[in-house]
């Protein structure tokens, strides 16, 4: 049995070399070509190239962020054919668990592809390591959506903490847009802090509810109906049309007890049902219209500026993090710390501080 | 009249050295005496300095705090006539706007009280330089709670991140247990994300409920009933009581959806009125029920020990931001760094990247 089931050494090369082209790593050039002519399975690699948290990789991944970055600010609009992310639109979707929000995104995401559009869907969920299934559950949900050419669906990456998966989704929407994606949604599974890191990196915050879902304004914290530049009931068909309509005013009232937030857009309230497509086509027209408002009185440039500076803060407090964390002669010590600590020999300022200034002799 | 208001030399150099002598700073063991004699004027102080941002500030505080430490450490209870925080518990209260968390504090607070308990009653609110009108409301509301020699209130710093309120929350926590405040509440003003803060600095985790408001688990989030070891349905009177009974039944069977989180502790809903103070005294036998089961399965040390590590964790992140931040030279190239960003002429990663090598080139 064992001599059938060998491969003749011959074979075995030819394999090996394929396997060894397969996995080799790409150079930054071969990214950047790979991205801007829009091959996918290189955006994958390049994403997920984002998401490592080598040293090596992060360096790599770098470089070719700040070449798909280099893009827009040249040119300001279109290059060598695809778009530039001058010309995006990112949109931030969320609602609560059974609000039917696969359902939008894939109807809403058919409607913009079948108009030309090339779309990207993004997730945050923080807590995607726990309960990796539902993301995976999502993609599948999106019949239609993840099997068109048009469209590009990644799933959140199932890393530790909220700043950090924000981190990598920022990075991974640069990378979709250098790539031709002219649309990207960053859907987010409701969890309170994560609408407000979907909405730090967005142009158009697109609130989903149900009509008639107990009191209406209880489902979803003020805050986030604070941040929302639109609320859409989604599921407003058969029985629930009318309950739906009562719903848009209701919201729309809530909405207005709110002030605009100086960008000359007001709010909405809209409804849709995603199953019949119903208001699908207006929810597009809704998104449009604020892009030509804010792109009038300049708040839709200032909004990107605003969080680019955010980006600048937050890839500071993660770089000194990494430089401290990634020392493995830091490691080891916090490890036996860590030790003292659970065991109540030592308190967690004090060892903090005597663990800074170890570090901070090591320069 | 110049003359006449003018006060005589002799007097003004009276209040002159007065007000040296009232505001003049305290040295490290005047703080340690006030503190371990319950002196609330000095632990006001000391909270100050805690909160205070200021390097100096927060090496005298950190003193301060390593000292208030090892009163535990060493005698695991009673030292000096007042309690180490090894005797301590300490109690997170959550409820969204409305559930009357005022009156049910107050309630339970002058329930402990009258039985001989120190309380003290902390703030998280990170929204609160926003709306500093509704903690100051808060402390009006509790009427009775706010003159009571046995009980202290002291609202959330008014200071940026939610991080940041938290840690000077976790240290004032320290110094209130130091002052022989053996009862410590810490309220969170429900904003999603503070709820998983304050459940990381307390023993007990007490979420309130109404009955009857929208569908029974809309209101809340389901990860925060998760973390609930209580589900309290309060304004259990009148007209509400039938309600608030099957309210407490469906939260009960909800809670069993929930694994219990290997504690020993099965999370139990009850109902009470803060305004009659029907069911208040259960309330806290619930609490005390919770500790003797999670002191004798071990999970109560095992809790604090981890909240520890985390603290550990989170001071380090802390120094390592102050330790950049705090340079006069860093500050300066980072705002000259955000003009370009803001003008769009700078990529914010490269920005970041620069200005950290810029910091590390410094030592």
């Amino acid at each position: 049995m064992d001599g059938i089931s060998q491969p003749s050494p011959i074979n075995e090369e030819a394999a090996s070399k394929f396997r060894a082209h397969r996995n080799r790593s790409l150079d930054t050039q071969e990214y950047l070509s790979g991205i801007f002519s829009g091959n996918r399975t290189i955006l994958s690699k390049a994403i997920t190239l984002v998401e490592s948290s080598l040293p090596s990789h992060q360096a790599q991944a770098q470089e070719i962020i700040a070449e798909c970055l280099k893009l827009s600010t040249e040119t300001g609009s279109h290059t060598k054919g695809h778009t530039s992310h001058a010309n995006s639109i990112r949109i931030g979707i969320t609602g609560v668990p059974g609000v039917g929000k696969s359902t939008f995104i894939e109807a809403l995401g058919i409607h913009l592809t079948s108009k030309g559009h090339k779309l990207a869907v993004l997730a945050i969920d923080p807590s995607s390591s726990r309960s990796k299934g539902s993301i995976l559950g999502d993609k599948t949900r999106m019949e239609e959506l993840s099997v068109d050419a048009n469209a590009f669906i990644r799933p959140s990456p199932a890393s530790g903490s909220l700043g950090g998966v924000a981190r990598k989704t920022r990075e991974t929407i640069v990378l979709c847009e250098a790539a031709g994606f002219d649309v990207i949604f960053v859907e987010t599974v409701g969890v309170g802090q994560s609408e407000t890191t979907v909405h730090s990196m967005v142009d158009f915050f697109l609130l989903l509810m149900l009509a008639g879902a107990g009191d209406e304004l209880q489902g979803i914290k003020r805050g986030i109906i604070e941040m929302a530049d639109a609320i859409v009931i989604n599921k407003a068909d058969g029985d629930n049309l009318a309950k739906a309509k009562i719903a848009r005013v209701e919201y729309a009232n809530a909405l207005h007890l709110f002030p605009p937030p100086g960008s000359g857009w007001i709010p909405e309230a809209d409804i849709c049902s995603a199953r019949t497509k119903m208001g699908i086509d207006h929810v597009w027209e809704l998104i449009m219209e604020h892009r030509k408002v804010t792109g009038e009185t300049g708040f839709f440039h200032l909004r990107r500026m605003e969080q680019n500076r955010q980006v600048f803060r937050e890839t500071i407090e993660a770089g000194l993090h990494d430089h401290f964390f990634n020392r493995s002669e830091i490691s080891h010590h916090i490890a036996s710390l860590e030790t003292e600590i659970m065991n109540g020999r030592l308190n967690p300022y004090q060892a903090a501080q005597e663990m800074l200034e170890k570090y901070y002799r090591m320069f």
